[in-house]
């Protein structure tokens, strides 16, 4: 079944211990959009600006990915910039121009509002409850968010919560988002929100589904983790969660089903693509991969945690 | 097998959210042999004061560990006193009585020379050096360190990880060993520097065994992940990391072998042991475990990370 995200397409200027790169096809509609393109179909609702041209457009042609939701704005496109120094896990901003995604209002094209599999990447929630509300039978609707809305936004982010069944955020924002110091309890504080589940990322480490009471029919409350893999040389960090909610949500789109079965493969895949995005700056090793390399990597993370 | 484990046995007095306790038994090596006496059987090779009396030695007794090496001195036991704020992943040391610990020297009984597996706890390496002399035909060596001998005592360090097979840290101290900022490229550094296999320990999040270019026959190079369970109240995390290595080390030693087999259980049993520990203050819930008890944590463990 297709997946429809919205978020954002952004030009990414990084800077790391491996190298720069100016002006990346970037932002975590596009980290997414790439990584589910190897498991479902893909439509993009964004706003890029007359910087955003046939180069650009190329990336996500050749995933088959459908652009007829992205709007093109008079201006320039979202540009951040910013840095990372030797522990990868935390970068530092340069530079935020939002430029045309200041402005940002989601439209639906008519043909978007039946799409099965929904992802709100991280952007006001307020958008997100609109972009939910816009829609018709969705069967699955996953979202993200970050510290700036827990912390500025709480009001419209707990409704938000409710329209949504999967969260994914990392362990500092479920720690800042349950007002909780204990990952475990954090969970059951945000499950209590309104997700039937929670995917809480933990960076160079893996990642936790935790299910609440409320949860899928027939899914148990039992957590489950999925590892990452342990890279020598991370290149650039950047849109590592997107590209887990990319695969995640991207391979549960593809089989078009729920269960405690897909949802832990669902796990595995989010961990291969971040992987993926990791090893080489912006979304670059994240536009060429096969299906191939995708199960070749399944494998090594089922080696790696599998004891038989 | 039977396995000898040198090291601290000694009180801590211990505050955390959950509340505190005074003088409770606790130290490396009674960690570490508690949880390796499910799997084994365990000699220990300490030495404590006056205070140590028929009450403290009835937990090792009812453990069937065997406390020929205990050397009693005139004085006091070693005393420890730590607090845990709401973050749990660091101690904060209120003092440190070494007392009858501060002139350990570590002798062996001639009946315990060939003990087949060694875990050499975290002591002053010239020591641990000393005891690894002192033994005959063992057939595997454990080690553990700390950031104190690691920028200190360097030299002699070092000396000692050529004696050792299997040595066990976390990742702070690994990167510290390494003078590296990620973990993966650390553990290539540190395995260079003698041990067949190291283990990492990641706190919350489990831990990584890794394997370098001479390590253990049939082996692979593949690393290997445990993972460590989600707990809502961590009471007490003193002693997690030596629990891990009591589970892990006394696991091997029961089976006899060291294959990528055994090794991937014993990084679950290291991780099923650690999860007990932290569950009350000391070694309170290491004391009456069952076999029952702990092979029902080791399929959650599993159920927590496999797919099928």
């Amino acid at each position: 079944m297709s997946i429809l995200v919205v978020g954002s397409v952004a030009f990414d200027t990084i800077k790391s211990p491996s190298g720069r790169v100016e002006k990346e096809l970037g932002g975590a509609a596009t980290y997414f959009g790439l990584c589910a393109s190897y498991f479902t179909d893909v439509r993009i609702v964004a706003v890029v600006g007359e910087d955003f041209g046939p180069e650009q457009e190329a990336v996500f042609k050749k995933r088959n990915i459908d652009l007829g939701g992205l709007q093109r704005s008079a201006g320039k496109t979202f540009h951040w910039g910013g840095e990372y120094g030797e522990n990868l896990n935390e970068a530092k901003t340069n530079f935020t121009h939002l430029n045309v995604f200041e402005q940002f209002k989601p439209q639906l094209p008519a043909s978007y509002r039946e799409t099965p599999f929904l992802f709100l990447a991280n952007i006001d929630p307020e958008l997100q409850s609109e972009v939910r509300r816009q829609m018709n039978g969705t069967k699955l609707v996953g979202g993200d968010t970050m510290n700036y809305w827990i912390n500025g936004h709480r009001a419209a982010l707990m409704e938000t919560l409710k329209l949504v069944d999967l969260l994914l955020i990392n362990d500092t924002e479920a720690k800042m988002l349950a007002k909780e110091t204990s990952v475990p309890r954090a969970a059951q504080k945000v499950l209590a929100m309104g997700p039937k589940a929670l995917v809480i990322k933990h960076g160079e480490y893996g990642a936790t589904i935790f299910f609440g009471d409320g949860s899928f029919k027939g899914i148990g409350h039992h957590p489950f983790r999925a590892p990452t893999l342990p890279i020598d040389e991370v290149k650039d960090p950047t849109g590592a969660g997107d590209s887990f909610a990319g695969g995640f949500m991207g391979y549960l789109a593809g089989q078009g089903k729920v269960t405690r079965e897909t949802l832990k493969r669902a796990m595995f895949y989010g961990g291969v693509m971040g992987s993926f995005a990791v090893e080489d700056f912006g979304t670059r090793r994240l536009q060429n991969l096969t299906r191939d390399e995708i199960e070749e990597r399944f494998q090594i993370f089922r080696e790696l945690t599998h004891l038989d």
